[in-house]
């Protein structure tokens, strides 16, 4: 009689090129769209609204671009991350065309990178992940390595392999969901006049409010989004650890710093680029969450007169708010309210 | 560089006839009445089943009544209500067409009425707001009164004006939904066979059964509601103020108690008007809210001989059951466990 | 002035052969099955892509078996079981023909036996309850039993009667939904590649991951099924009662021991029969769920042979890991960390 459970992959299952189909296709509905504003009570006008994104040359609604973040990443957990000790970082996140309510998505992940630790217990996994709709057209991809334990410490180690990532995802690169026309944008409906234009490198915005998070709220989304790792659901465990508490899901935070950003970046209606993030320190229930965010670039994109990209930074914190704006000191070292620092591009119109 | 936040509007920035366009027009859709129904409970017939909304000549389940109204406020307290000191009343609504899963809501609200406060630092500000689905017909109007403050005190007072307002909607004004035809009413499926006629001037209903908030359900609630209101979700600053916890979206309880109310009025199929409600006490998490009813009034629908409508007023406790019926005394003190009176007009089957 | 609410059934209520249409038929939508992802975080291919269950032969993704469940059964609470004293057992669990995301589920149940009990005081009351879908076509039946108290003690007791049930539901009573066909059922989007011929009687299965209960998430999911049973809502009277606390609802423990069974049973997409149950233990907030299964038997499927079904009895414990298998003794004794076994029959590909 075999285990018959999925024990998950150690440092020495991956390999190079690895090609990893991910399990349990999933159509993306309604009723995660609405579960979504739920949890992080989002405005921005195109995912609210069928007739505004309408406007704006979508199909319909499209879903929350994060949401669609968090479900193709939650389907390679199982493969790539159960075992991780780490989730090290993110690149070269690039979403691809609108995914709608009905569409189903995938996820396909290929080992790009391998490197074991000088420990040899542990070592890095690259992976490439793509999520793809049931067209099988590209609707996110993006670089994240993790470090994986191995199962045995003696177990030769692999030839190094380290991808060579970009620092961030270029403005030629960036792709505009087809067939938009911003030119008769509605800022009465969309909550704010501020355009492309309005924006300058090195703007920093505080985004004011908070949000206080429950164990019911994270544990719900991060089971929407169908991933197990397990620090996120078991107090029984969770309560023996190091934190004794469950920690947030990281894309939980994400999201929320997201939907406090409408506040001073209401236009920047459809993020295109994740270009990386760290999870600074771990977040539990109960802890109340803030944001700001830094204009780190302005970015054309090729062809468009009508809609430019941001390159923001967003910094999140707990128990603190941002008026005073924290962030890293001089060395690098984390103001200890941050949570969550994200670099990625944001569509605005012009 | 400017702040590029929405700091909410103050009494000064209010003139009266001044139209304001709230922001982030929503679709609701299937997912936000089935969270709608995780949230409450409610098991009234139609809204819970294609097939006996049919019969009753709806084209669907209709969107739930109060989810209506929820959505069309929360769009409106960024503009109305993010400075309010207090909300202060609510008059005069009156639900239109029935809205469909798929529907489009927005809000626009008019100025009617302003007055400064004798203390010269904050004022009242009287709004007519109307939402309107994506044909541009209004499903549901009301008045409200808010108190705000002043930017500057030295600021000049506005002439007053006080709008002249109905103390309740009569039966001429009641909208009944298009199509509506009862012939065939099921009262079976609708859980009760009491009719309008069952019901007498002065009845008193105790709703018997009793529902604990917690704080994950009222911020899902109105976050869903894209409700921005800072007391409910920020424990941070909450916990500094004068209650130290955050306070229950006061809608929230409105729709506990309608939910409660099946045990007793199980064949209220529509709320049609909305006369008046007080928050009379402030409702947190942990509460247990319990709801009795009177009925105040039978009011007939002109042209209508399949139903008629019933003014009710009902009351809503928190960790005090409504077996003695908690109520205002004779000179008008609230009986401490009362948190909501809500005086509305539902129709029911003749 | 009468009572107009609705007491619920006591034992002299109840005659044998009477048929008793519960109320509030109900649309099940989108937005209940992303709602019941979120509260289980279910992986099973088939509920959650539109594409893998159409490659099934379904016309889409199904709703899930245990969401049918707990809709029927919760249908019939405020008719059978808001006087109960004990929820005592379940048989002949059979499950129909798919449903789908928009198909309207409503429920009827006949009395078919009937036993006072020695004290007088209460009875046993068997029904057997159908759902049936907007075509009238059965979904889902089953026989329950409950003891229900009595109005009056003094009142004369009913013939006994009572009912002759399978001990379970034998392989030429699985219905199969029709049009199934699993000639190109896809193992890495299944996630397993083990099948039915992969599993043998007497396999013991530990699902390895455990899952915390928190409060808003069972009355969240309790309040979706429209089941009204008191002790799972109102703290304020459950906190002067003999545990303290909202007990869980047990079918809510049913369907978190089903979606941890993933890991394991990843193929076994669809629950044929409820051959009975118990739920050994009351399950509160706070508590952690693990489970384990058992193979009790193999069954050919008539006519078949692209699938077969396991008869399986999975125990969820509460507070303690199944890596020991926590079990009933010799003496039939239950661990007590045991909160429930479930014996059912799942298909599964051959």
């Amino acid at each position: 009689m075999t285990t018959k459970t999925n024990p998950g992959n150690f440092f020495e299952d991956f390999s190079l090129g690895q090609e990893i189909v991910h399990a349990t296709p999933r159509t993306v509905t309604e009723g995660d769209t609405a579960l979504y504003t739920a949890l992080y009570g989002s405005r921005f006008a195109a995912p609210s609204s069928d007739m505004f994104a309408m406007s704006l040359g979508y199909e319909g609604a499209p879903v929350d671009d994060l949401l669609v973040f968090h479900v193709v990443f939650g389907k390679s957990v199982p493969d790539i991350s159960l075992n991780a000790v780490a989730n090290l970082g993110y690149a070269a996140g690039r979403f691809g065309g609108a995914v709608y309510a009905g569409d189903t998505l995938r996820a396909v992940s290929r080992v790009i990178g391998l490197k074991e630790n000088s420990n040899g217990k542990t070592g890095v996994v690259y992976v490439h992940t793509v999520g793809l709709n049931q067209r099988d057209e590209p609707v996110l991809e993006y670089v994240r390595w993790v470090m994986v334990n191995k199962k045995d410490p003696a177990s030769p180690a692999p030839e190094p392999v380290i991808p060579d990532l970009d620092p961030f995802v270029g403005e030629k690169e960036l792709m505009v969901p087809e067939g938009l026309d911003l030119s008769s944008y509605d800022t009465a409906l969309s909550g704010s006049d501020l355009m492309w234009g309005d924006y300058e490198v090195g703007d920093r915005i505080d985004h004011v409010d908070g949000m206080t998070i429950e164990e019911a709220e994270h544990m719900m989304a991060t089971r929407l989004y169908q991933n197990t790792a397990k620090v996120h659901f078991n107090q029984h465990t969770q309560g023996q650890g190091r934190f004794g508490r469950r920690i947030v899901y990281g894309g939980h935070v994400i999201s929320l710093a997201r939907s406090l950003s409408f506040n001073g970046l209401a236009n920047a209606f459809h993020i295109a680029a994740i270009n990386g993030g760290s999870h600074v320190n771990p977040t539990f229930a109960g802890d109340t969450i803030y944001a700001w965010s830094e204009v780190l670039g302005k970015l054309s994109v090729p062809g468009r007169d009508d809609l430019g990209a941001l390159r923001l930074r967003t910094v999140a914190t707990k128990v603190q708010n941002c008026a005073s704006f924290p962030d890293r000191d001089g060395n690098g070292k984390p103001d200890p309210a941050m949570v969550l620092e994200l670099d990625y591009a944001v569509l605005i119109p012009k």
